[in-house]
This record gives C-alpha cells, structure tokens and sequence, in this order.
C-alpha cells in the first residue's frame, strides 16, 4: 500500500493564513465543519495539556523500532508544517525526544503526531514542542531501514495527504483535505459565530430544550414523562 | 434491559448536606466504608487533576453517537446534582461541550460522569466544571434516539440509581446507594478519625508491622526470615 | 516460579552514589548506556509529571487484591531505596495509599513503582512521593496472604532483582542489574557528554541528516528523491 | 453498592418454558426484541463454538481470586437455572474448572456466564458445559472472603437479577428482565415469523433496497449517485 | 476526509483471475511481495479458522449504530468482489447477520472484511460466508444516516480503494493496491516457487543456518558463542 | 537487563521423563501444585484448540520485527524442547511460520511459545506444530539484529530460564523452574489422585460445600441466608 524508499521535496501547501485560522477553532468545530470525519482515534494524546496547534502536514513512513527517516523529513519541514508520522505496524518505541524536537524547531516545526511512541516528554514540556502520540516511551530506535518522505500514510485511523491541514488540541487531532480546506474554515467561522450567544442564553439559564426548540421532536418521537 | 423513552421527573435525593459530607472523605475512604463495592472500573479518569465532588446522580441514558438526551436531562438538575450518562454500547464520542457545560453549571451541576467521550476539555478545565470519562474526543454527536432520564444505569460497571451519591475525585468515582447513605457517613467518618494519628505514628518512624500487630499473625502465617 | 512466604534481610545494594548518578541521566538515556534493554512496559506512568528518581530496588510479590507484605517490605526499606511491587496476577486495585506512603518516606524511600494500583494520588502528590503505576483505583485490599520480600520479581516485563537500580520519570522505569552499574554509568556518562554540543548544532540549523553523515548511507540505501 | 455476605434461598424465576423458547431465538433475535438493550459487552466469548443456552439466571457475587461463593451457589442451582457471576474488581483468574463443571451439572445448571477467568477449557468443551467469560487462565483461587448469592449484580456492563433469563449463544449474552419475559418471548416470536420469506427472496437475489422500500428514504436523506 | 452520501457505481476493478492467483498465495505470502505493507492491523480476525478468500474491493463507509448503507453497497456487489465496510468511529456493534449475508451471497460476494462487528455467526459458519472483523456482537444497528459507497476508506488501519484486491485468510487481511496488483503476483509468484525445495531442506534436518549461508553474517555481527 | 549477541550452547535441562509427566497433568494443576506462581499472562493463546504439550525450555531473545535469531536457536534444539520466545519490546509480527516449524519439528521441538505474533497457522496447525502466541499476524520480519539465546529471558511476565519445564495446553502456559521440577511434580501427582473421587461424588450430586466441609467456615464467616 505504501511507497518506501522516496521522498517527495516538493509538496503543495495549504496557505498558511488558513492552516491557522482553522487551528484558532480548535478540533471540535473544525470537525464538525468537516461533517464529522477526518478525526484521529482517541488514543492519540498530548505529552502536555492545553497545547492547541495547527499546520501543513509533512508526512514520514517508519518502520518499528526505526527512527532513521525522523532526520530525513527534517530538511523537508518548512515553517508552520506540522511533521506526521506513520509506522508500518503497531509499535510504541520512543521515536522523538529532545535533541530532535530541536532540530524540527529550529526548522519552524508546530507540532509532531506520531503513531508510536515519544520520549524526552519533560524537556518537550519545557521546550513547548507540542507532540501527539499513543504511547510515551523510553525506549530508543535504531537507524537502519528506509521509509518514505511525503507520500500519504495512514495515521491513527485517518488519511493523511502532504500539504493537508493538521489541527490538534487536547480534544484530539483532525486532518483537513487540501480541497476542503477553505470550505471548512467558512464552515467552522459560521459555526463559532452562533456559539457565543447560546452560552450567554445558557448561561442565564435558560435551556438547550428551548433553545433548540426541542421540545416538539421529544414528543413527537415519543418521550413520555413520569412524575 | 433498560426502560427507553421515558423522562422520571420526580426523584427522591439522598440529603444534600450527607452527599456533601460522603463528598468531604474522598472516593478511597468512601468505598471503604462501602465494603469495598461501588467503585465504577479505573478506566473512569478526571479530565483534569484535582477535583473532588460529590452530588446527588440524576441519569440518562444515551445511545451510541446520540447527546440528544443531554438536553433532556439538563430541566432534571437540581443544585447538587451530579449527571451519570451511560450509553447503551461502547462509544468514546465526545458527547459533552462547553455549551452543555455552561448550562449545566447554570443549573447547579457539580459534575458529569460520563461512559462515553467527552471535548472541550480545556474549556472545562478553565470553567473548573470536572468531567470523569472513559475517554476524550473531538467527534461530536446527533440528536436523533430517544433514550431515558432518571432511570437506574449501569455505569463503568456499577449500578446507579436516581437519587444516589455520587463522590468522584483523582482516584476514581463510588457510588453510594440512597439507602446505605447515612450509614456509610458514618462509617466513613468513623473510619477517618483514626487516621490522623496513625499518620503522625507512621511519619515518626513507627511500623505498620507494629502499629496494626502484624508481627503475630505473619509468624502463624509462616513467614521465613532469611538473614 | 516465585519463592513465597520468605524475606530477605540483608541483600546487597547497588552503591547510592552510583544509584543517584545513574538517575540524573533519566530513562531514556540510561536505557541506551544499557544496549537498549530494561525498560518496564509503556503502560508504567506516574501519578504526576515532572518526578525524577532513583534509588536501590526492594522488592515485594503480592497478591491479588491483597497488600499485606507491604507493610512488611516497609521494615526492609532503607535511606535511597526504591520499592517495587509486583502481583502474582493482573490487579489494578489500589495497594497503596496516603498512610503507607508516610511510612515509606519516613524510611526512606525514594518512590514505588507497582505493577497494580494506587490510591490517594491527589495527596501523594501533594507529599511529593512519587508513584510508578500501571491503574489509579479507590479499591483497597485486604491483608491476609503471605507473599514474599526481596526476592526477584517480574515487573511490568521486566526482572527485577533486589539491589538493582531502579531509574524513574515521565518517560518510564529502567532497571539497572546490580552487576552492569558501573558500566551503564560510564556509558550513560559519555553518551551525555556529547549531546551538549549535537543540540546546539541542531538549535542553529543544522540538520541531523549532516551532522550523522547519513546522506552517504541514505543514497547507498536506495532513497529516491522526487521533486 | 452490593449486599456482602448473604445468599437468598427463594427466588422467583421466569418460568422454565419462556426461557427455553427464548434460547431457541438466539441471542440477537432476542436482543432486538429487547429494544436493543440487555447486551452484555461483546468481551464475553463462549470457550466453544456452537453453544446456544437459555436459562434462568441465579447470581454469585465474587472477590478478586477468590471462589468460595461458587460452591455455595451451587446448591441454589435448580434444572434450567443458569449461573451468573460477577467480581467486585476485575479479574482474570480461572474460577471454574472441570470439579465445580461436574457439580454444576449434576445440580441441572444450563452454563456458566462469569465476568472474569475460566479453566479446564478443554475438558469443560468434551464434557458440553459451556462457559462464557471475558478470559481463560489456568490460575486457581482461594477459598477465604465471603461474597453473597442471588442479589442483583451487574455483569460485564448489565444488570442481572436472580430469575431472570440468560440467552447465550456464539453472539454474545443477553439478559431478559423478568417482568419483560412473556412481552419479550412474543416480539421474538413476530420477528422471527418474517425473517423466512425475506431470506428467500434475498436469495433469490431480491435486494433489501427494494425488499424494504429504501430507494424513497435515500433519495430523501440525499443519496447522490456518480456513474 | 470522507466523501458522505454519494455512492459511486463504475468503479475499476483489478482482473479477477489476477485477484483470484493473489488469493491462493495467501496473504502472508502476498505481504512479502507487496513489500511488507498494506496488511489490516491484526485485530481483524476471521469468525471462523480456515477461510482463505480474495477479490475485489467494494467498499462502504458507515456510521456507529447504523447499517443502513450495508444495503445500498448490496447493489454494487458483481461477483468475486470481496465488501469492505469502515465506521467513522470506533463501534463494536453487529452491522452484518445471516439475512445481509444471504444478499451478499446471492449478489456474488466472496465475503465481508468490517471494522466493527457481525452476529449470527454460527449461521454464517454453516453458510461458509466468511467474515473478518474486529467483534462479534449480537447488537443490532439502526437505518437512519447515510454513508457512501466505493469511496476510499480507511479500514483497521489501511487504505481501501474500489477496486484493489483483498487478500484474507487465518493470518489476517492485506489489500493490494489496484496499480501494483500485476507486480505483486509476479513477485508471489517467484516468492512462492522456492518455498518447497526449502521446505524439502528443512524437513530434511538442514539447519537454516546452513541454507540461507547466515553463519557468516552471524559471526560478523559479533554473535559469541559459549559452551 | 539482557545479555545481548551471545549464544549458550550448554545448558542443564530438566529430565525429559520429568517433563513429559508435568505435561500429562495440564497447565492448571501444576500452576496449582506451584503454588500459583510461574503462569504466564492470560493474553498468550494457543492458535489452535486442544493441544497439550510439555518440554524443556530453550530459549531465545528477539528484537521487534527481527526474527534472524530463530534461525540461530534452531540449531539448539533437541528432541523435547520447547522454544520459548521473548521481544525486546512490544510487537505483534509473525516471526514464526510454516518453514521455521518445519525445522522446528524436525530438530524434535514440541511447540513454540512466542511473546509476539505467528503467521500460516493454518498450516502449522494442519502440522499439529502448536503455539502459543499473543497474536496473529501475516506480517514478516527481516533478519538484521543479533539478540541471544539461551538466556534466561521474561515472557508474557514470567521468568523462564533455559532447560525450565514448559508445560503448555488451552488454560495457557506454567514455567516450572529447574530446581523445583521434582517437587512440582510429586504435588501434581498427589493433587490429581484425589481428584477423581472428588469428580465421582460431586457427579452424584453430593455438594462441594459437603464434601469440602465448608458449611462450617462459611457461618463462622457469618453468611447469611434469606429465605
């Protein structure tokens, strides 16, 4: 299913401007923009609490226990991109910790979600380089095997395109398409619109029955009181 | 299993000043004084660290993917109540916002405990409105299944009836039915006022061995020093 | 497989001043300096971030459900000791509160690290004694069946041994063999020396793909660039 | 939340021929005309392939690595009766093997269904007693703590009270309450009745597109075709 | 990332007899030559052991709970296609039983490859129409929102296009793209020519050590041997 | 923890005679008649029902997703071994297929025990070549690492040392430590003596509580019974 062995050096981007404004919304509403796909499985945390990013995804294929092709997507990393890491089979090792998470840094590194495991986390911590992972480990990799740079891979559950947009925060991590990029981020500002006003109305009490008139479709379908 | 379409609206609670004082002791000491029955499984986690609540449960029961329900309850809570959601088959989608927060907290919540996912979870941290969940997702739900309000759920593995105490805090969430309340205050604080001194005995230097007269029954028990 | 029912009074430590260098390497580093073996399980967390330690192992095998021999295991421990507690089967009660944790700091005792539960952890973590462990449960035991102390135990995978070292934080416990110390000391140390440098080369731009010289190995690898 | 150390003696039960005609539906028969609750998790598998019970449930309420109360159960198995046990803290040791299978049987007992370990798989599958559980292991337990029979116990995330009926077969375990069992027994009934002109016409290659009138309510909902 | 509510009807398929040639190869075979990717994570597993299957994808993405578009997928079934079926979120309930299997069967599908659940097992044991997926459970699912059919889907951690070959047996599930279908039988083909003069060797004593020449390597490794 | 790249070609084992009578009695009597210690976790699986097996123990220590050093035990089996595999960490690869078990049976091995995944089980058990794994899988390996054998290496969380009893059937898997072998034995062989009476009474319908004289303890413990 996957390329191995090639890494594609010019990859097209989201624009910058919209990665991050969808990022400003957060994973909740960009996934419901999205109509409620694109979402990684919720075993993918972060290392830290209360990070919320977003960016370009530049993608890396590893093989278990084989961090060789981390310095290889390095050079790739533009500004704003959000590195996503892929493995050919279920692996926890710690594949990232400190010294790399300096070099994507320096390169204008947002984030790394990675499929496996992470190591380095009070230094990432310290350092506020937000990663994503399944597993925190201290286990190293060897450096031996060649994967891929920048072909589409499989992250988590979800399909992750070069260039597509990587939103991520405490709620999980969600992938918008290249082509539903723009789409998306109007859905999402329509949607955030709306929100500030029902939480005043909630707020003062009222309530989401009335708010949504939902009090007709409960009844309609059925709903029958007891007192 | 599990009456489905139906809305109890008058409940009786377990006194608020006793759910209050259950809540005082912690969930360890509650379960304790419980027999040791009544913890829901450790796969019930605090979306933050900290808290510890306790209230009078008001349930609903959903169904996979549906927070229709939500709303439904929301009229149910009184100030004190704690929301025990179950669901009717194993789902991690975030079924709890900021929104439904806000207006739970406008009706006197004190927690929600939830078999299922919850997101927004850095705006609840902020809002100091705790969640115990299975899991924590950005997906979110429909509104379209009918499913029940204060009718008795299994939640995380353990029975909870309307009107029951609910004590949640970083080490896990009890559940106190409406009949043994007072009696497991009372054991609770019986239980607790012995603590005090055994923890000053125990930080000067003293044994557990000698404290509880452990060196008798672990010789008739047989136990082998090997110097 | 285990020797139940005996303890061990006197065993053979590891020296504190090599324990205590070995632990300011952390985890990951000391895990390499050992050819990449003896690290406990990923499923190993600690009750809270930050914590970093280590210490000479005592050991306790428990049973399910049952925390007796830790009271026992308390009497064996001394200043700089680490205790590791391991279960004759799958348990995820919670073995180990405030109170015992009293004891152990009177003692001594750097931290637990348990294969099974703990509870208290809001006030543990207040105390700063730290826990490695694979559940966080309200669920006490009873104190009725003998186990055994200072015998080798299986931990989270791993053999442990007392008198090994037992280094702990965010990123997992690794244990050290008594016999391997010094060596894995010496290892840990020159692996460090040289990271200094390497992250100021990498915080400046550098890429790892030159300062490893891996392009040479990359292109006899067969990658393929493809812009 | 449970009733330690007691055992009721007279219990109500489903009579014997509404649980006996709701085995011969199947599990899932059963668990739609249960308005699709009552599942236990989907963890609890059959240690054979083929088996297909129903019976009426009496309970045991057990400790961790502790199965005493299994013999006391036992002389509350009357024919038909099948046996329900569940733990107060998850556990996977064997509780059950070939001795306690042969009294089981003896007593007239239709299966087992225990939310923690099973053993003697082998022997329990020649003698034809079947067992669902959520684990095989040949670990024993003792004999030590007081747990309770026939009280209310949840089980694998269901509430089962004594009397009630258990189907089971390669599909999972469902419970039918005992008030819902004749209501139950007549929605089965009228379900099945249409399933043996459907399956003829499906396989006559009749599509349930058109066999259920589906094109109108996909055209509805916005099905959108691309040749 | 998912295209909802369209259903695509002309869709590419790899030839039959080459998908037919990769299924006798097995997929571990198949793995090889695809250089080691595209096989589905190995929680898939068949309901019943010795099915050994292949054919063409026609794939179908469903929502939790609701099995609605397993009927609309049934139209697009030719025969030797094999139905691949993805959830948007994680759902172990039962989507598929005998009566969609009975359509299936009509329809020409080799079997059904899920990432979710299928009941009625023991019926489709006796009708040989095999399944892979991750649960067995007698939960039913709902008709109320639509999917889409043959789009690509991300099923147990894998890509699925229309079209490309799925190859499944005892050892799991492996998708061969539509492009590399041709390639990839040629390489199983050469793979598989070897393997009984090696197997011949190897049951004949031969150590292989000795056949694949590995003393040597070995020896360069730096492998000690001590007697 | 591990000793790396080194290769015991002498080993103690257990008389094969002792072995095979410790198989005889199945792995949950002799874990019994170990006191209840040596099993290994309950997630190792035999891939095929029925078989009971027993042999001494050699041993060998992988890395994930590298199998060359099966190749290099191979050589150290004799006729009664049984191969006991561990991973330097998690992985669910199949190392393990039809070729290797053809070498296998032909070096006189009885089966294989793997912390990890097999692969062409349909094959192996066609060749009634048993294993006992945590997974299966059709996902190769390379041969790249050096790891050990003949170390003593911890599997599934249990110590087994080289030439231990492996004692093997559908319950799971019980180490017996060298030294213990005889001993174990003569418990195993004076617990079974008693059993068949036991299963002749208890078939009659005579009540473990009866036959166990446990209705004594039992009102001591203070059961009590609602009629």
């Amino acid at each position: 299913m996957y390329e191995l062995g090639v890494e594609y050096r010019n990859i097209r981007r989201v624009d910058g401007d919209v990665a991050a404004r969808l990022g400003s919304f957060g994973s909740a509403t960009v996934h419901e923009a999205l109509g409620r796909t694109g979402l990684m499985k919720p075993y993918m945390r972060p290392i830290y609490a209360g990070a919320q990013v977003s960016g370009t995804a530049v993608t890396v294929l590893l093989h278990p226990g084989d961090n060789w092709m981390m310095h290889v997507v390095a050079e790739q990393i533009r500004p704003g991109d959000v590195v996503v890491a892929a493995v050919t089979a279920d692996c926890s090792d710690g594949y990232f910790g400190d010294l790399l998470a300096t070099s994507f840094k320096a390169r204008g590194a947002h984030a790394l979600v990675i499929e496996a495991g992470v190591r380095d986390v009070r230094v990432l911590t310290e350092m506020k380089f937000p990663v994503w992972s399944k597993a925190v480990s201290a286990k190293g990799t060897v450096k031996a095997t060649l994967g891929s740079v920048n072909v589409p891979v499989v992250c988590a559950g979800t399909l992750v395109k070069p260039g597509d947009v990587i939103v991520a925060d405490d709620d999980g991590v969600v992938v918008v398409p290249f082509d539903l990029a723009q789409k998306t981020l109007d859905a999402a500002t329509a949607r955030e619109a709306s929100e500030g006003e029902k939480r005043a109305k909630l707020a003062s009490g009222v309530l989401g029955l009335d708010m949504y008139n939902m009090r007709g479709p409960l009844e309609k379908a059925g709903l029958k009181y007891i007192d």
